[in-house]
């Protein structure tokens, strides 16, 4: 049996790819009844351990306008795993019955898990805060759709950015094709800390304070933050000698306040929620954007703009049927968009580890009790960081081992850059690593 | 994008285009396995706000027996509602997705408000106590097919005729085709004024008090009402001198009681409840009369008449079924059924309004509080009535301006009648017409 | 109308059916994606009054192979049941909606109650704790593929053999093609005796009990039994002359403890529930045993023998669809693999009673209040067994009339050998017999 290809993370695909997915989407939606002959006879199951009904339309109306077949749980939480069934478990049986499974699941790295299980390709509708892929496709398809390309565009997030999953996914794609970020967000619910992070050191994206006063009455009472890949020729569009100013947007990509994934430090009054509406997209840099919004929306755009031909919120949605077509039939061997299960952008590059569990209590590592054990990836060597394989959250560690010395180091030690990657070993602390037989290296080279 | 075609209520159907479905019906039925080519490549989005499972599956079979394909949302109302959208968006969404939606939902008027949002079909497959035309459509079809014609025909209601969505919306439609309808109401449960009172005054049918004996039995505890087109001639049916006489009746329409819609002044004692078996089947006028039944059933029809060739409610069920495959393949712009948006009953005559709302609190202009404001009809110009344009309940309103004059008047001036529909605004009393800048009319001709 | 075949117990099947489905499942299962043009135009209505969703999605996979369509009720119970219509009323509904019907429900007989009423085939998809025949036919098609065969196999049966439905429905079906059954059960958790009983008296299986050495640690803590069919040129393959000793094992059918399902007195301490691993499997006896289990499975199979290429319990999974595909063409009248309405192993000999009911709780006949009256077979001529025609359980009487002498007979009188089954009129006690004019038989050829 092949490994069959999956669709887990946007990272599991390149630029290129992705660019493919977007013309193949373009093609299909010329004509939505033409396509029923591609995927005729092949099935695909939508396993939704949470209800998620517009996802789940989506995918479904996507698989049938190829031709294809559709089982549908959309409740799985009150099935099988009511009799205790393992999440691996339960993805065996499916993918005994279908071609593709679609997994939707409460717990973070569920469609890792369900992916190293299945023996058909899987496809992540969203596990828990983590990604949702489809969605993220969806957004930059139809950002390509309106503006003909990705690369360079201004694109503003208002709203609640700290909560939202789709703007940090959104964001990351968009580091990715090179896009610039204006963020507008709510007071109290800035981008956090760990994306601006990743922006940085992943993609080489620099924040800039920047000038809000073209942004009217949107920013009136934030501080806006232009996030931008270190391109220095871009700057010059920028001509505030006090500092970067936005002038022209593309885009503005509006949020609902995640309500149900607020934190406890998380005070919001609903009633002073950034809203969006024609008085706030008439200042002049808005004058092209397009409205964009993941929806449901709440009260966050006024139903004045829905008129506006800016507004493409409901196309977006729309949007999401072709783009998912596309990624069926490529999972299912009938469209070529993909070229092959190496090209992703971050290699899944296994990290040995002993003793170490994610701390993360939403992860599937945790919630799933039986037939999983933590599973570690090096998410980057300089500086050393580990992640968890499923949720990809961080994971501390207290010493690295080398297989073959034997020897084991702190985490800040200069020497740990002469290891190989296959040949470390994580450990909660240098205690792990004793009892496991390694000896502390000369301190030599350390340095913190 | 042309505007397309829905079915909200029975009344957007002319008689012609309901006799051009059940022809196309008819043909569909005699082999169902035939017709897979029809509506190849399209897609339907089952919508249900409140569990209905025969109608779902009923309208779900009729797509597929078209070759189309179907996704569903059997639940709604635990899913996008939870997170606060609204139904305007969520259809907006929807219609994304599919070819057409079929809407099943709680509060009335909502198929009206989701017609307004939709850029494909919608079918309403119930809305509250308000319609459910497709149902409607069924239970003339089927005695059409058993008939061959629906005019002039005698259908016996009985039973629970007081809550019964189903009776009130048949004896409208029977109305239309003028038929006859006799009233065997369980006592206390009498057909209700306003319906009684739309026969009258929208289709000319008038009640007469009729003379129970022939019915025997089924009659036994009731006060019979004959409700008639007004045609002389036919009277010339009843030769009893002391009143009307049933002497045969073509069809007995049985109701359950609709307990879960019961007022608070209902009383009923079930095991009282009317009893449709043999014995009462016995009686002479009804010896050729078919026995329908929307279903589902509890007492009110014994089994001791399941086998009896009278009893078609099985049959009727199942002839949802080519309806429906009917009215999906003509809203699809598959079959030639309907001649076009301009020829239903009752054109949707716009209310001007300021300062009404609509009194019903199930209406959907009541319970959804987000993207709709209330919308008026004339339901008559004489005498002049207001209507709510979602749920039809009628409107009180306190005067009406004329928008060329800047007068208002009473409800009961006779100037009302020199006045254009379109120039009319309701009012809910003279202090709004005042407020709003117009001025009282002299009251010449006013007459109460 | 010609009365359609349905499958409500793997009893509906002989043996050469059943080989001819195994073959037809075998054809399909080759190419997953060539058969879709064999049910096109088609519909199944899958209808689950309690949730299973393994089972419906694999019924459900199996007619979208097939090519044709499915209308799902996946929670039943919360619908039509809810307004109180009978399951006759909602079968027959439903029947007028689909081409065959797959029905899961939680009292017992409830498949067959529906056969009775419905005008297109019926598939038990689960009956409570009572049948369900497709779960059989995949255990069976399962081992004839890996075998080649079934007769003459040993069949070992490890863990809660006295709770679980699978067990007893393998158990009778490995009987009637002559295979052998090794007892292997959790202590506490036998095989109960009304199954050995039945086994002895229908199949002529006759239980000894067996010298466990050779199955090492799986068999370390149970008192075996071997379940054999009467062929004595069998028993040459044991040696041991201190008894049977189990030499070689064709399958490991392990079972999970049935928790929902334990009765009052089933003490468990699940920690101590035999476990079946790579120790276990080691046994001499067991190399070539394939590992098989209905799942969902708990800790009962450890997760070190998922790779183990004798675990084919997720390719026995697998196989429920090509089964299925080989049940419904057939039903459908598209494969020819059942020969017609009376070639069943044992034609339901219908009894006539009065004032009996079925004593069991869970029976269809006492949950279904409405269209239903109790129905009885004659299990057995000698002895003279009576049972439900709905639960199949043993219906005690105390009485036998006939209806031509209008004498009756006590249960133990050899007078009743001479009075045809369809003379037979059962009764609960003497006195229902006198009381329904019956007399007492002069006691000539009384034996007790």
């Amino acid at each position: 049996m092949t490994v069959p290809r999956h669709l887990v993370s946007i990272d599991d695909l390149s630029l290129t790819e992705m660019e493919a997915l977007f013309e193949k989407a373009r093609l299909y939606s010329e004509d939505s009844r033409a396509w029923s002959h591609v995927a005729r006879g092949s099935i695909v199951a939508s396993l939704f351990y949470e209800p998620s009904t517009r996802t789940r339309l989506s995918f479904e109306s996507a698989m049938l306008r190829l031709g294809g077949g559709v089982i549908t749980a959309a409740d799985m939480s009150f099935s099988s795993a009511s009799k205790g069934e393992s999440l691996a478990d339960t993805v065996r049986v499916v993918a005994g019955y279908a071609d593709a499974l679609i997994l939707r699941h409460q717990s973070e790295g569920a469609a890792r898990l369900a992916a190293e299980y299945s023996a058909v390709p899987v496809i992540n509708a969203g596990d828990g805060s983590h990604e949702h892929p489809t969605q993220t496709l969806c957004d930059l398809y139809s950002l390509w759709i309106e503006r003909g390309r990705i690369e360079g565009l201004d694109v503003v997030f208002a709203g609640d950015l700290r909560y939202s999953r789709t703007v940090h996914s959104f964001a990351y794609a968009l580091a990715r094709f090179r896009a610039n970020i204006v963020c507008v967000p709510q007071p109290g619910f800035e981008m956090p800390t760990h994306v601006v992070k990743r922006l940085r050191e992943e993609f080489g994206v620099e924040p800039v304070r920047a000038e809000a006063g073209r942004l009217g009455e949107l920013a009136a009472q934030s501080d806006v933050v232009y996030l931008t890949p270190q391109k220095p020729h871009q700057l010059s569009l920028f001509t505030d000698p006090q500092g970067l100013s936005v002038e022209h947007v593309d885009a503005v990509y509006m949020t609902r306040p995640q309500t149900e994934r607020f934190g406890q430090d998380a005070v919001l009054d609903e009633t002073n929620y950034v809203q969006l509406g024609k008085r706030q997209m008439a200042a002049e840099s808005l004058r092209d954007a397009v409205v964009m919004h993941p929806l449901p929306r709440r009260e966050e755009i006024n139903a004045d703009l829905d008129g506006d031909p800016r507004s493409i919120y409901f196309k977006q949605a729309a949007r999401g049927v072709p783009i998912r077509m596309a990624i069926l039939a490529s999972l299912l061997g009938e469209a070529d968009c993909l070229a092959g299960p190496g090209t992703a952008r971050r290699p899944a590059w296994k990290a040995h580890a002993e003793g170490l569990v994610c701390g993360r209590e939403a992860c599937v590592s945790r919630t799933e009790t039986r037939h999983v054990s933590p599973k570690f990836c090096l998410a980057s060597r300089v500086p050393l960081l580990a992640s968890c394989a499923y949720c990809s959250h961080e994971i501390p560690f207290g010493a690295v081992g080398c297989s073959t010395t034997r020897n084991f180091h702190l985490p800040g030690s200069r020497d740990l850059r002469k290891i190989r990657p296959d040949h470390m070993v994580f450990f909660s602390d240098p205690d792990g690593a004793l009892a496991a037989g390694f000896s502390a290296a000369a301190r030599v080279g350390h340095s913190r």
